[in-house]
């Protein structure tokens, strides 16, 4: 069972600007997390075009594997025999999987949701699947994950008060029934619960209650980052962190930008994942610290520098804006795997800061920093 | 300039087996190169997927690059600002390109070849180029290269001996004029003339004559593996690398499997590169000692093993048979490296091998027990 230590909460205040930011540190079976965390996106049992080892220069504390994902494809039966996702990946630092949830909303063709579970048919094959609440526990069990989500009914924006509503309602009743599998079955690692409600602040209250209700050792909060308006998504995650215990590790699914990450660890989230540093890279937009770059840029042609002068990863230590250019244009496999070093590394790093800042109360400071930094450009 | 020390030729003789294989050392101003070797291909300044910590830890020695594919993308302008392709690359050990001979032959439409030189279209935008000799070495100049060669025309198989005789003839008045224009300008880095005279042996025999008269500091034959069959192939690299200098390096251009590896270090030749080892790993191929393993085989679904218990390749070492096929079936970037790596590893580690046997008299033996493994399968 995971341990939660909350190290510190952030007290500081200047003038309208307040910090709720944390510091804390979970301790998994397989190692310890210093929150607030970013954590890389490995769907299919890898973070794409980059190996474990790039995953440690870029000091990444835990991935994420994919449940809807892996259980298709290679199949449970083959990651059962390989014992576990661990070994099968050659991975032996923490791990998180989602549920499907996201999934089912997302990807899965003519997903049908009832009380029961989920029916839905592959994207790969179109074959016909049925997941309950508790096989989604039972999949995340054979995968061996350090922290395993709850089942939960995810749906997009804008949806109505009613279907929010129901899918509320079904995600609190799946909850309980994946956590009394997951206890009846052992209750080895974790299992975490996902709060939803849409964009319905009530609603977020409600869903935050039910799930509260139940011993997860951590909650999420997922519906976020469907497709809502920027401000109004800071509006739910601020509204709903509160809401969560204190003295448990709270993760927003799925976001987000650098600034979103900024904004939310203000707002007191503890963790985060996220395929936008490993997409983009792949479609060449890199972060630096004043801003994205696009490596297709003709300017880069002749330009000798590093993505960001102030990067230590491999790429910016060793390659060139011009050769990068180069390689991204020529289609060269490489190039993925150089702007996805970067990238991760750059996302971790600036979780690292912000964990420093929040140590020094300097959170604000760091807060008003980055954004200044980014309006040089 | 390019110094050659032939430390060993072979004596070997069982019953009508002979070995002529030759052990050497290359010095070179980026480093020496223990010959046999196998010079993994970098096209686009790039080994397709691996980084050059990949190419150290498969111990390649030297890297080829392409002058056709360099020119039209980035640009020898660019090349040329960055200080050059290794500097641009980031690779500090030493590099052959080829000239362009083969492309022109391969890929470039509509290739015009005249007395002067070839006037081509850009594969990528049909624009149109032309090559002389002379320029043709100026760019492997503004690249660097360690180690440049001749123009060459270069034709297919089967052709006219009339067809052939006069490519022959325009790739020594070519050899000469690139020749001259790299002494005049000073004779940097060193430059090969490469032999043609297609499947003739007397033709061979005659370009052999007419370019070892130019005093290159090594000499290729090119026009190999154009599609004849193997043993024609054989027959003329038998026939042609003993009427090159005994005291400088033997490359034979574009070549090619294990097996052709084998056979002609044990003719005399001590230079290869070939796209094989890459382009096979991304397409799924293995090489293995007991022979090759197609990673998308069912049977390896379950398969905790590597892909060569024998072997000491960062892939062998860290992931089984089976994450490689999900890897691999699920297009994960990831693959194309690990199976890269693996491949390269392999043959560079067969250069060694080869290399190990000549320096103990025990290369006919290591020739007789590398085809019994692969019989066994």
């Amino acid at each position: 069972m995971l341990k939660f230590n909350l190290l510190k909460e952030s007290n500081e205040i200047q003038s309208s600007n307040k910090s709720k930011a944390r510091l804390g540190t979970i301790t998994t079976d397989h190692g310890e997390i210093q929150t607030p965390v970013f954590m890389p996106v490995g769907t299919l049992g890898s973070v794409k075009s980059v190996s474990k080892e790039d995953l440690d220069h870029c000091n990444a504390q835990i991935i994420l594997g994919n449940t809807y994902h892996l259980y298709l494809r290679p199949g449970c039966e083959v990651i059962e025999h390989m014992e576990g996702l661990h070994e099968f990946i050659s991975w032996d630092k923490p791990m998180l999987t989602d549920s499907g949830g996201f999934q089912f909303f997302s990807l899965a063709k003519l997903a049908q949701f009832t009380e029961e579970g989920v029916s839905f048919q592959s994207h790969i094959d179109g074959s016909r699947h049925f997941f309950s609440p508790e096989k989604a526990v039972e999949i995340q069990m054979i995968l061996g994950s350090d922290i395993m989500m709850s089942l939960d009914w995810c749906i997009g924006y804008p949806s109505s008060e009613e279907k929010v509503m129901d899918a509320l309602n079904k995600t609190t009743v799946w909850a309980k029934r994946g956590f009394d599998f997951w206890k009846e079955k052992g209750g080895a690692n974790n299992l975490f619960g996902i709060i939803q409600g849409g964009m319905y602040k009530h609603l977020r209250s409600l869903s935050a209650q039910q799930l509260t209700e139940i011993d997860f050792p951590g909650f999420a909060i997922g519906g976020l980052s469907v497709g809502e308006p920027r401000e109004l998504m800071y509006e739910m995650a601020d509204h709903t962190l509160p809401l969560l215990p204190r003295d448990k590790p709270r993760y927003i699914m799925g976001v987000g930008t650098p600034e979103n990450l900024v904004e939310l660890v203000g707002m007191g989230c503890d963790m985060f994942d996220c395929v936008m540093p490993s997409r983009n890279a792949r479609n060449g937009q890199l972060f630096t610290t004043t801003g994205t770059k696009n490596i297709y840029n003709a300017k880069f042609r002749f330009d000798k520098n590093p993505i960001d002068e102030n990067c230590d990863c491999y790429t910016c230590q060793n390659y060139s804006l011009s050769y990068l250019r180069h390689l991204y244009k020529s289609r060269e496999l490489l190039a993925y795997r150089l702007n996805t070093i970067h990238n991760i590394y750059y996302y971790i790093q600036l979780m690292e800061k912000m964990r420093e800042a929040i140590k020094h109360d300097k959170f604000l400071d760091f807060k008003k920093a980055f954004y200044q930094k980014r309006d040089q450009i």
